[in-house]
């Protein structure tokens, strides 16, 4: 047996294959192929087939990957067989609209904790979770066992929340905020940006407009 | 004179390498090394000028980059030097805080129609747009010349909002939809998914919890 650094891309397609893989089980399709979950995720099935040998041996040559297994233990090396906690920080329209989002519980993701500096929300109900002052983060990370800050604060305010989020020994953080927050190597750090989105996604409209990029060797 | 294919990890970058070196600029930093970028932005220097090698020679040996004139460049690349207009379908929590999101229009992107299928919101106002119903969408994106679509449905129905933006000559889709939406290859979509960025972060916190992984060899 050998350790294998996996590449941080890698890690990023596997929870692709599992929702695609939760949706073939949700159809009651037993058995893919590569090419199959290929075509649906748009990925080629060469790609696929070395992402997942990183962890080993999941399907046999010409008959396909078993579905239920796959997907356990995709959820398994992703840890997603148990119940993560996060707290959130910011509840402006953008955090009330995280705690209302549907999606995360589902996923193992609950948030448990609601923090916010200005004062005149303290106190007040966001779905049953009560808006606390930050004073009260620390307590909240440690009481609640909390693994996970969601940073959703105005971008000059992003930093320090991440700090104190980090001093707290919250070791993922997942910001919405507009900037990229320096962290430590041992920080998982995960960006919700959709300005970056657009402005990547621009520089293919923009070639479209009969505008070509070359290399000026 | 050669064309060269770039990689798409390189073209998700250089919207990050635009942001530092507005800030530079902000900050009244002329010049830039790839050490003094790659430490902000937490990106190897060598990463940084393979990048910027795809675009030409932006820096002498030994001198860094001029940051003006790399900003320019870059944004001038990536298109960002014209008004993009994007439509919104779906106006609910998630679709309120993306109209709301001030972080669009001085980035270049301006949401110009906002549409939903709720008949009991259609004629409501978010800021200054008017909410339209679905059967406008069409003469919205011709009349507006709308490039960008944002999808803000829930997940049943992402797909067919995505197909009628398709077939109205929209190239660019954001999607928030936690679902993946098939495509074509000419059409340059984006998904927006916490769940999917949680689910790869877990990956590294569970590894914390004294569990490793490893190749089966």
């Amino acid at each position: 047996m050998e350790f294998v650094e996996i590449p941080e891309v890698v890690i990023l397609r596997l929870p692709v294959y599992v929702r695609a893989l939760t949706q073939l089980t949700d159809e009651c399709i037993s058995v893919v192929s590569s090419q199959q979950l290929g075509a649906h995720l748009q990925i080629s099935p060469a790609q696929i087939r070395k992402d997942l040998s990183y962890f080993g041996r999941f399907g046999k040559q010409g008959r396909g990957y078993n579905v239920g297994f796959l997907l356990r233990e995709l959820r398994d090396i992703l840890c997603l067989d148990r119940q993560w906690t996060a707290c959130l920080i910011g509840v402006g329209r953008l955090g009330r609209a995280i705690i209302n989002y549907p999606g995360f519980t589902p996923e193992s993701f609950k948030i448990v904790s609601a923090h916010d500096h200005d004062t005149s929300q303290i106190g007040q109900m966001i779905g049953d979770l009560v808006i606390q002052p930050m004073s009260e983060l620390a307590e909240s990370i440690l009481s609640k066992d909390i693994n996970i800050g969601i940073v959703a604060v105005p971008a000059i305010h992003a930093q320090e929340v991440v700090d104190c989020l980090v001093e707290n020994k919250v070791s993922g953080i997942l910001n919405y905020a507009p900037i990229v927050p320096k962290v430590s190597d041992n920080i998982v750090l995960r960006n919700i940006d959709p300005v970056l989105s657009l402005q990547s996604m621009t520089f293919y409209l923009g070639k479209r407009d009969g505008r070509e990029h070359i290399r000026r060797a």
